[in-house]
């Protein structure tokens, strides 16, 4: 094999998820693209804010191109650092500086970062189920290894901390949680992040290193009814804060984020040094003109309540025709148990009935499939005959239990 | 230490470039910017050109948000991808389709994306000194190591090609040719790129294994006088070829380039999507608004005749004061030899007249200083009686040979 050994085996799972997105499109040429009801990709359906349109216009026309289209301190424009930093600081009654603020090449970048800065061969990387299947790969070709924590039985899907320390060991360097989680939409509470923090020092005196937490927050601004997403420093010693504006501004294509470094955290100087050196060799810095722009749109929002009417109507309807599900807090997806007990099963009988779902498995959760409900409504409202014949057709199945 | 092994080495390096950054920043202080000639940085002087902006406004006014900022294949918007195929067709009489091209996060990301499809802890990859610094990180990062065929003694920086088989052998995954040449201006000739070609097969024999080419063009466009750059995938039969439009259309900060997989390269099917795969883990996609915008200025240049002025009058002033350095064909750098022993004392002489230059031994040449003349011409002139005073300040040091 003249590919890598790290890589070769994710190449082998990109082919199967390129097969579904080939059978996908084969069936909206057979039934008509309308016909089909797909709830499979996390691509945001509402629009960016005018102000986005608007700053661009402005920044290309009025400013230097040299400055706007041109290099910078690795980590970003010092403006656009500061305004990010204040901006946290405004909200979370946060303290971050310009330097606690590196400009990325969206969440993923982030990550890749972090990941890159900690991890050699060999090295662990803890992460709790249900989660974000992409992860596995980011570790992976960062060197290291993931162990998921599988979710508790009680199908809540909070963080499994009583199983937490039989997946740390000496090998163990970071901690991810996904808050809002994707794929369940379950927040994690303050409550449950101390009990977090308890562990992880548990943890870090048995294996004698410290343990960083990585908080990946693309979707801390989609959270509905009155849920407020806990500010991860003042629960967490040791964390990271990666951030997109991909599901905020709605800009997934233009791969800007960042990570905040908690200056409250052990080796911070090495550390906030260190980010800005791996976001550097990852991708010299993040794209100018995007940094530029979300700059004047801090506090602007997508229509986040055109997800929560899809999330109201989908969650009803469903839990209406038996099925079950964690009511979504944040995020835009809906993790639904199988209503038989053979789930590969259930993702078939669907696609049957055209409703296209991804089978939960490569999230740490077999025996559910998450639908992406960021998607418009009138699709919704076609799909439900769909899904009342989809309950109709397991009708005869083995029940899950 | 809390961060990897791989990345300490490398954070420990970035200090040193740090403080030389500070240093220059405190010597405007002082003196005055007007009175710093500062030629340590490759950031292009030249402002991107009209359409660039006109293609931009036109984007975001016209064109649908959630297109514009949205997903796309991870490889890039097939309409781009064709574009650019159509345009290397064209343009060289190659034969890439839509598949052969993966939009990248500048050349850097798409360097990334092909050492983390190849490279497995402790595997390497060979360059030609004189070389770009950042290789070694890139190499490193992706788990591997780098190993650099020194420059011949002609002092001429073609390949060295009678040294090249010394530095392959069975953990060799890659090797790496930069052209036109950052820091020595050098283009690489068809026939240099013949005789690497009999040298890779001769090397592939031996080992067992097929060795793969990435030819890493930025400076493609920057040409100067009658010099052609030879068309890589006519001469060497496994190459990639990495772009990025930093330089072509000056959108450094932008990280918009691809990677072009030669068609005719061995294993080609499963190469072509590993490096899908490699660039969706790295970075999902490529900014997607900086796609659609190069995709309408394939044929666009940014003004390289300022360039070129700047190269010659650069290069006659310190050949007239008897500074020995190759003419550069392309790119914008000047590769100067110290004309005293200690190369180092030379760049320290220079700094006393207010000269920044970077001490060219982390680029594989020590004895040299690279100039980037990525600048105005203004300062250029007003730099001449510096240099003046620094040739008479090195002349009781002792004589480089």
């Amino acid at each position: 094999m003249v590919i890598s050994n790290k890589i070769a085996p994710i190449l082998h799972g990109s082919s199967a998820i390129r097969k579904l997105f080939e059978e996908g499109k084969e069936l909206a040429e057979k039934v008509g693209a309308e016909n089909v009801y797909d709830y499979s990709l996390g691509n945001p359906s509402v629009p960016a804010p005018d102000v986005v349109r608007d700053t661009i216009v402005r920044l290309v026309t009025d400013e230097d191109p040299l400055f706007i289209h041109g290099y910078m301190n690795n980590a970003g424009y010092e403006q656009v650092r500061q305004a990010v930093a204040d901006n946290l600081n405004e909200r979370f009654g946060a303290s971050f500086t310009v330097n606690d603020i590196v400009m990325t090449v969206g969440a993923c970048g982030g990550m890749n970062d972090i990941l890159n800065l900690f991890l050699d061969p060999g090295d662990e990387v803890v992460v709790f189920a249900p989660f974000f299947g992409e992860y596995s790969n980011y570790v992976r070709v960062a060197g290291g290894q993931l162990r998921a924590v599988p979710a508790a039985a009680d199908g809540k899907f909070g963080l499994n901390l009583d199983a937490f320390q039989d997946y740390v060991n000496e090998k163990t360097k970071l901690v991810i949680v996904n808050n809002p989680n994707n794929p369940s939409g379950v927040i994690y509470s303050g409550q449950q992040l101390d009990r977090l923090q308890q562990e992880l020092e548990k943890a870090e005196q048995r294996i004698g290193h410290p343990l960083y937490v990585i908080s990946d927050e693309p979707y801390r601004d989609l959270v509905y009814d009155d849920n407020v997403l806990p500010y991860m420093p003042d629960h967490i010693r040791n964390c990271f804060i990666v951030f997109s504006f991909s599901k905020t501004l709605s800009l997934p294509g233009e791969r800007i984020g960042y990570v905040a470094v908690s200056n409250k955290m052990d080796s911070y100087e090495v550390i906030r040094e260190g980010i800005n050196v791996t976001n550097r060799i990852g991708s010299v810095n993040a794209p100018s003109l995007m940094q530029l722009t979300i700059k004047a749109c801090l506090n602007a929002r997508a229509a986040v309540e055109v997800y929560d009417r899809n999330r109201r109507l989908l969650y009803d309807k469903l839990t209406s025709l038996g099925l079950e599900c964690v009511r979504p807090q944040g995020a835009f997806y809906l993790l639904v148990k199988s209503p038989i007990k053979d789930y590969k099963t259930f993702v078939a009988k669907a696609k049957e009935q055209h409703i296209l779902m991804v089978d939960a498995d490569s999230f740490g959760a077999p025996g559910y499939v998450r639908l992406a409900y960021c998607v418009s409504e009138d699709m919704i409202l076609r799909s439900f005959p769909a899904f009342e014949r989809l309950m109709q057709a397991c009708a005869g199945c083995e029940k899950a239990q």
